[in-house]
């Protein structure tokens, strides 16, 4: 689909002006599974104009598609024995209005449910739980401590939405000389436009984007 | 050109979400102007192809138009005695290279006329300058700090580009809760598609987006 | 007490080098109270050695004196309807040990009691909530987003102990440049030295100290 | 010296609550040489009361002990290839007066000379500089970037003063769970009172304390 959204323009000037290489992993990596809560999936599978019927916030069925691939690393990280940490959308309360609350107002009144985890990649006992507040899960939250203490070097970031907390935090931790990885499908969003070209961004300047699978792959060979 | 860029579907799943509010100013605005440096506009208008056999970073003679817009809010702004601020790229250093020497090699080898400011906005004696090393003109800067000093409720965000600073910027400008605001047409990027799509994103999430024209009106009635 | 621990060279030094001049309130301030849970007070007053013995962390019933003041601050704050923040420690889960749990075992093993709030300050409804993990109500915290929304301008800063949270939210305050007061007898540490020369450290360098009798003076003169 | 500074009542307190526990180095150290200038050391060794008369932030002769200190660790951390950073104070603009030109305003006006770094701790090319504004050496800096570039797991906090950008630097080094280690012997502060008190609280909350001594044999059996 990328291909069909990205214009030859676009790409020619990008690649012109020599950005959108590959960074690679390091060897201690970490996984951050943001915000994939029931107000983002909705409780089942539906397309998007009957998911927000449910949670204004929902992407519909293309949440469910990257659930399961955010399954699949979140396997190979608990085998592997490396962080997860679990960045998530903290419910509201009335002092957190501020601009978001001014922006978009109906984000204010998500009924409770929304604000669990789905249940195939909900954490484990000891897994690390960070509630936010802001798009990045590096603002106004500790996961920077929990990184450093983890001495991890490089970031795979999942979940929701990818124009805005997968985004936001992707450009956080490439601020911080993080290697970043972006599976361009295990993270969701609400329009196809949005999110081909947010993972464009992304990968031209902040991450590497790659498929589940390809990531899956150069992750099983760090310290092979 | 945003009407055709972005597509109906997008649109409406907006829409019927309910993203995308006016934010409006508060009683005391300061204007960040982002990167506005010969590194991204060249020293003369060029079309991109041109523009970047100069710098590889530069946008060409879309800058150029901006620039003219981002001069008249910087003279509203000092005729007003507002702040005005310049986040800017710092030359950079060997030791600079980190994660953005890894994504866009050619980034690190700049000439150092790139790092003059465009002659037409540069700043005064007194007007504050931020020398930074990634996107974000929050990101290890003291820009809050002098916000904060200021007594500023609100953000225009001018510059360059729009999906990389000035994005980066806007994005945690909101986080604080500032209310921002990003003139279309006073920023700027390599890409007509990826603009367009970030200044969207900006719209439906962090910002209120209008022309320079319609920002100047809001901006002159401001204690009005 | 002050003018027995803190010696006549240090005063002499700090004044013929210019340090500690009055900075003075701006006009809309904000409360701190930090860390005023049961573990840092007890259950009941008693002095520190039998005070440990139901928290590690308690100061004793300096606390208690501490707690009186803070009330007193706290209904001024009430009346005005100025913002009255709560940064306070998070229970404890083994992932948050870290630098922290390296440095102080046992404060990982606080009792759940210990995290609640001491009765006399207890938040109101409305009231802001920030747990902690870090020494200062700034680090990983959205307090700065809550005080731009808000439109504060000074910070007066409260609560336990003395040299750690309220010392670490200080230096963030004033390097934020908020207008710092922290009134001497309405935070409390551990030990009187450690308590009295922190204080003395704050006063030369980032914040007004005076008694909370006088500052209570100084806050009604705001807007009269 | 500590041991006359610090009163028994403070030491058994800080003792029963369980405070003070060695933390170690990690495997990959960095050295912060914070503020080393001349600003601070004068440019010839002097006592406190002559000192002043030259540059109003100076520490006088006890920061030339220091910087004998700090040049044995900066010969080890060259020797190893270690990370060596400079974060010292920028030269003032009137822009940076702030919060602490109302608290210091004698701070705002030192001659250019102050601003040199001491020669026998100078940098070397490409050794890494960071001019800061505010007491920590992580506050509106890329500090961390730095640090997570270059994968270290603890901080050597070395320089001036001990009371203010040392431990401000220490507090949230702690707090980003670095291992921090601070040589007593090679930070330095305008008074024997506040220089061991702030000694004491670093090494009861927040780093390890020792002589630069002991501190050169735990860094040389890093990887033996």
């Amino acid at each position: 689909m990328t291909q069909d959204i990205i214009d030859d323009v676009t790409r020619e000037r990008y690649d012109a002006a020599g950005f959108g290489r590959p960074v690679g992993l390091g060897s201690k990596p970490a996984l951050l599974i943001i915000d994939v809560q029931y107000r983002t999936t909705g409780t089942t599978p539906a397309p998007f104009d009957r998911a927000i019927e449910e949670f204004t916030t929902s992407c519909g069925d293309v949440a469910w598609d990257a659930v399961a691939n955010i399954r699949r690393l979140l396997e190979l990280f608990r085998s592997k024995g490396w962080p997860v940490l679990y960045p998530y959308v903290a419910p509201k309360k009335a002092f957190d209005a501020g601009a978001l609350g001014a922006k978009v107002p109906g984000i204010m009144d998500i009924p409770d449910q929304g604000y669990e985890f789905h249940p195939d990649i909900a954490p484990l006992e000891g897994e690390i739980l960070l509630p936010k507040r802001h798009p990045s899960a590096f603002f106004g939250t500790p996961l920077l401590s929990y990184l450093v203490q983890a001495g991890v070097d490089s970031l795979v970031v999942t979940g929701c939405s990818t124009s805005g907390c997968v985004r936001g935090s992707a450009v956080d931790a490439f601020s911080y000389n993080y290697k970043v990885a972006v599976p361009s499908d295990a993270v969701y969003d609400r329009s196809p436009l949005v999110h081909e070209v947010n993972l464009f961004d992304m990968g031209q300047k902040y991450a590497d984007v790659s498929t589940t699978a390809e990531l899956l792959g150069s992750l099983q060979a760090i310290g092979a």
